[in-house]
Formats: structure tokens, C-alpha cells, sequence
């Protein structure tokens, strides 16, 4: 995938989270995904389809960010990953999709999304079938650290 | 979600896996899907989004039924779950998906395919974040067993 397209990724992140959470993540280096294990201790996915357009967004939340996120999302304080933070996890990846969607829509990709799906567990094996690589992007909040995976492309 | 959208995933499944694997799979009674675990050792999710309509097909097969199907789709012998096995997943769950399109458009819900993914591993846990729930259907082959899981919505 052109690595141009990963930048409305990172702005998505940023502004949910701002938004959402009144968590302002850092991101670091983009680069291409190597391997095929889920980063964190919770993982959001969702796959993004259009006419002749598909993709996916992972985001992968180590224990420590994602509860101090949700905390702050719902004001209420989580000591563990529970339901809640599951259903969280798949709101915050459903708006991050969709806050990725005029940009793209500007570069030719037009798409919808499916229905968010969470993982709990670190280095659960996640490939996917795709030609073109997966971009990822590591992010690091005050409470801890997250990383971003995505992938679009046309038929 | 309205059971008799389940048809066209099992029509689909049974279509694939006869014409690409000479496998014809038996389906048990669907019912709603309980917890969040994934069945099998290994399972083929995919994404389907058009306007208004989001939904999920996740295929989860034990490591024998998996390894025959693959097996004979490739007309090679594989002993265990490596890469080519999972892409041969990820094959088969876009093709089952991809069979349902036309039935499911005669209903009204039209969809794009996002990118499929693989996961290894059994009693993963796995949740969506979607008000309707997920249909399960059990299938035995002579080699082993599959379940699907699908589920798919209007806006």
C-alpha cells in the first residue's frame, strides 16, 4: 500500500482519542508489518469494503492504555478488561475507521465498514490474505502504548 | 438476525467446499451463537459492508477437517497448519462469502467483501460488537468438523 495513505490513519487516531478519551497519543515511525501476531493485550479489528476496494484496521492496545482510555470514555474507572472495555475497544476502532473515510474518499477509495471484531490476548497469530503489505504504526500515550495496523487497496 | 439469512451461508459453504475440495460438508441445526471463543484450531474471518449493511463470516475448522480440505483443494498433502493452509482459509471463507452475494442481494443487503483474516488457535476469544446476533451452524465432513458463524444487518 502507498505509505501516503496510512497519514489519514494517524489522524483519525489522534482526533477519536482527543475527542473520545482526552488522551493525546504520540505516534511514532511508520513501517511495514512484519510477522503476524496481535501486538497487545486487546485488539480491535474491522474490515473496510467498497467497489473493488478492501481493506482492514487493527489496533492493538497494551493492558494500561486501554483501561485508562476507557476510564476516561465512559468516566468510570477500569481496573480490568472486561465487556465494557471489549465494546469500547470495538467502538473506538468502528470510529477511527470511520473518521478515515473523507480522506480516502479524496484519493479514489470508497468503502463501508463491517462489523468490529475484538481479540483478547498478546501474540495471537492474525495474518491476513493480502497482496499488498500491512503498515503499522507504534503510538505511546501517557498511560501506555498501542499500535496501529492498516491496509487498503484496489482491485 | 432474521434466520433465514443463514440459508445462503450454508448453500454457499457446501457449494465451495464440493466444487473446490470435493468435500460434502453435513450442516446441523443453526442456533445463536453462546460466549466468544473461537471453535476450531484454526478459523477465516471476513468482513461484509455495503450501505447501511454490516455483517461477519467467521469458519472455524479442527486441524484434521482443515488439513483434508486442503488437501485435496490443492492436490497436495499437508500434515500440518502452515502459511499455505491459512491462505487456503482465507480463500475458502472470501469464496463462502462471495457465494452468498447474490442471495442476499435478491433480500436487500448488498455488500463488498473486506480483506479476509486468519487466526490460529482454539478458544480464542473473539467478540463483535453488533446488536444482532450471530448464527452458528455446525458441519461434519468424513475428516473432521467446521462450524460458521455468520451475521449480517441493516443500519
Amino acid at each position: 500500500m502507498n505509505v501516503e495513505l496510512i497519514n489519514p490513519f494517524i489522524a483519525a487516531t489522534v482526533n477519536v482519542l482527543k475527542t473520545m478519551a482526552r488522551t493525546d497519543p504520540k505516534h511514532g515511525t511508520p513501517s511495514i508489518k512484519q510477522g503476524s501476531k496481535t501486538w497487545g493485550d486487546v485488539t480491535g479489528l474491522i474490515g473496510m469494503a467498497g467497489d473493488g476496494v478492501c481493506g482492514s484496521l487493527i489496533i492493538s492496545f497494551d493492558e494500561p492504555c486501554i483501561l485508562k482510555i476507557v476510564s476516561n470514555m465512559l468516566m468510570e474507572d477500569f481496573k480490568e478488561i472486561n465487556n465494557d472495555v471489549l465494546d469500547a475497544v470495538g467502538e473506538i476502532t468502528n470510529m477511527i475507521s470511520g473518521g478515515t473515510k473523507s480522506a480516502l474518499s479524496e484519493k479514489g477509495y470508497n468503502f463501508n465498514m463491517a462489523t468490529p471484531m475484538m481479540i483478547t490476548g498478546k501474540n495471537i497469530s492474525l495474518s491476513q490474505l493480502s497482496k499488498t503489505p500491512v503498515i503499522t504504526v507504534p503510538f505511546t500515550t501517557e498511560a501506555g502504548q498501542f499500535v496501529v495496523e492498516a491496509h487498503i487497496s484496489k482491485a
